[in-house]
């Protein structure tokens, strides 16, 4: 399986993984695909420079990447206090009293209180600068371009920026701003999603950027046969991300069991594209935290940044409170197929062979 | 491009195309795949029987099929009278004020009014046994299993039965109801659908079903690029709907330009799947229709079959009326790759010769 993608990162499979684990990230780098460790958990950068630090040591050489998430124009900036004032009381409320009724205990004290800052811009500023003193070969934003600057100051660096795109036209613009490579992420992908699903939007992105961008397929890649349907339709490689929490690696970044107990019994029907994560709209696990913000008389979800930092505290206590019922993660409709925790490697190797296998089958079909 | 499908039907690509028009599915079965005249739209069973004499006379003898519209269960049955009595005023006010505010002219008198009773169990009970006395060897069902004493029937007469399903539990039960063929419809597809998208559907119905069970991929086809991915997913073959509109061949049904025009501007962007038409899930194009019941205020749909008696003789005018700006047609969101009126069998020949193209360059990756 070997793609231009293979030989601009130098990489042996053109299956990149996002994570916001940096064992997970190691582990599909060391595979031969190349591992992408989302940046946004890291409110502290000391610790961001720490982690890459030990990306360094820990992927034999190999390139890896990051990942942030940087709107290109800036939004509303400031500490989680002076932001915090801009929250309306109804919203705390209704959210003190969902997690009441869901039975979600609080944290001990002086846990996870600030919520996540990667949202902001001058925070995820400090993630491309941190690092550009490692050895990551590409940058990608979740959010669509970066700033030019931005970009630019990552291409002198020698590393390709790639951006997330969910339509045709959004695509184009990342190109004229000097994006390498788009992510052309489909309506059934988990965490920020469009609404045009990857059998449409993968080749409409691949005739609108034209040959000479790489395009990579994401949303709903789970096995081989999903990475064969992708690069038929145009992409050179395929960026995965929600089949990596159900890794034997992942447990060293997840803390508890009821993650897996969620993700394990959870069918491709139980997700919801929902803006209450961080403003706009993303998929999650369907739970009963989703389903109150979706119940009549529910607030409705606040811009970015503000909605994050709403519920910022109360997903840190959903997700220690370890319940499978309640828990509030990012994930694609492939969770369906998340059905056992197995090694990175075994997952990576499984893709390759059905991959091959997947190939073999349309030859037949082709005569 | 040959699967097992190609053998039970005796066609030489396994390319099924459903479609209102007898003249675009007498053309894709000329040009080897595999037309199915979709019969919602015959009230009239005299009618629906002349028009399957002309498929058996304008078909060269090759094979085609039948789509019919009947929930496995019976819904609230009656004529339009009866039926009329149960929708409230407040829902017919609003059709009638949201049609004036649109500019929609009424029909010529006694033109249109009776809407569409294809929906009615009874009606779709008698577009089988019409069809039974022609040669169809395929018969679809939109909305599932068909009644078993129907598939017995079916099968009796040397039919093989296809139900639509939009999720893996779905198609095991059509399975042991006795259906042979699962037409696996993602949530990019036009027209009735669920929320999982093809390429996360289709794997896991082939999965559940097992492979003595032949499935065909549908939502989102349009190129041969996408046959290929459908294929590589699992999918012994396609089921097509949307592409068909924008073919020569439909201008007859169509009757004038505004769906045209209304089908080549749009982008992928521009359909919404909402339960404005039949009152379950269904894709169509978004219009100043579709955004009028999406706003604050509207009322909520209709349980099937009242939304489609409440809002038939609306659609009615407003396809009358050519308007492309309010225009009410389901469509998948692959009508963004709509962009030419051409002759079905050039559409054709174009899926046939990109399949092949993309199975080439999978080959070439595969090394």
């Amino acid at each position: 399986m070997r793609t231009p993608i293979c030989d601009l990162f130098g990489i042996e499979y053109p299956i990149l993984a996002f994570t916001p684990s940096q064992h997970v990230a190691a582990a599909v780098t060391r595979a031969g695909g190349l591992g992408v460790l989302g940046c946004v958990r890291f409110n502290d950068t000391d610790e961001l420079d720490e982690t890459l630090t030990w990306m360094d040591e820990n992927t034999d050489g190999k390139p890896y990447g990051v990942d942030i998430v940087m709107p290109m124009k800036i939004p509303t900036e400031g500490t989680s206090v002076d932001l915090g004032a801009l929250i309306p009381d109804d919203h705390k409320r209704f959210v003190d009293e969902t997690l009441l009724k869901l039975g979600v205990p609080p944290l001990p004290e002086g846990e996870g209180r600030e919520g996540v800052l990667g949202w902001l811009h001058s925070v995820a500023r400090s993630h491309v600068d941190v690092a550009l003193n490692h050895r990551p070969v590409f940058i990608a934003n979740a959010l669509g371009s970066p700033p030019v600057d931005v970009i630019e100051k990552c291409h002198e660096a020698g590393l390709k920026v790639g951006a997330l795109a969910g339509a045709a036209k959004h695509a184009k613009s990342h190109v004229d701003n000097g994006v390498d490579i788009i992510i052309a992420q489909g309506y059934e992908a988990g965490g920020h999603t469009g609404e045009i699903a990857s059998m449409v939007l993968v080749p409409e992105v691949v005739d609108a950027v034209g040959p000479d961008v790489p395009v990579l397929g994401a949303g709903g890649i789970g096995c081989g046969r999903q990475v064969a349907a992708s690069l038929a339709l145009g992409a050179q490689g395929v960026w995965t991300g929600s089949i990596w929490l159900g890794t034997e690696e992942y447990r060293n970044l997840a803390g508890n069991k009821g993650w897996e107990t969620a993700f394990l019994r959870a069918t491709s029907s139980d997700t919801v594209r929902t803006r209450i994560y961080t403003g706009k709209p993303a998929r999650l696990l369907k739970t009963k935290w989703t389903e109150a913000w979706a119940e009549e008389g529910a607030p409705s979800p606040l811009p970015m940044p503000l909605q994050n930092l709403l519920v910022a505290e109360a997903h840190n206590r959903i997700n220690a409170s370890g319940d499978p019922d309640v828990i509030s993660m990012p994930v694609g409709q492939i969770v369906g197929r998340m059905n056992e925790v197995r090694p990175v490697a075994d997952v990576m190797a499984d893709l390759v062979t059905e991959f091959g296998e997947a190939v073999a089958a349309l030859n037949k079909i082709n005569g």
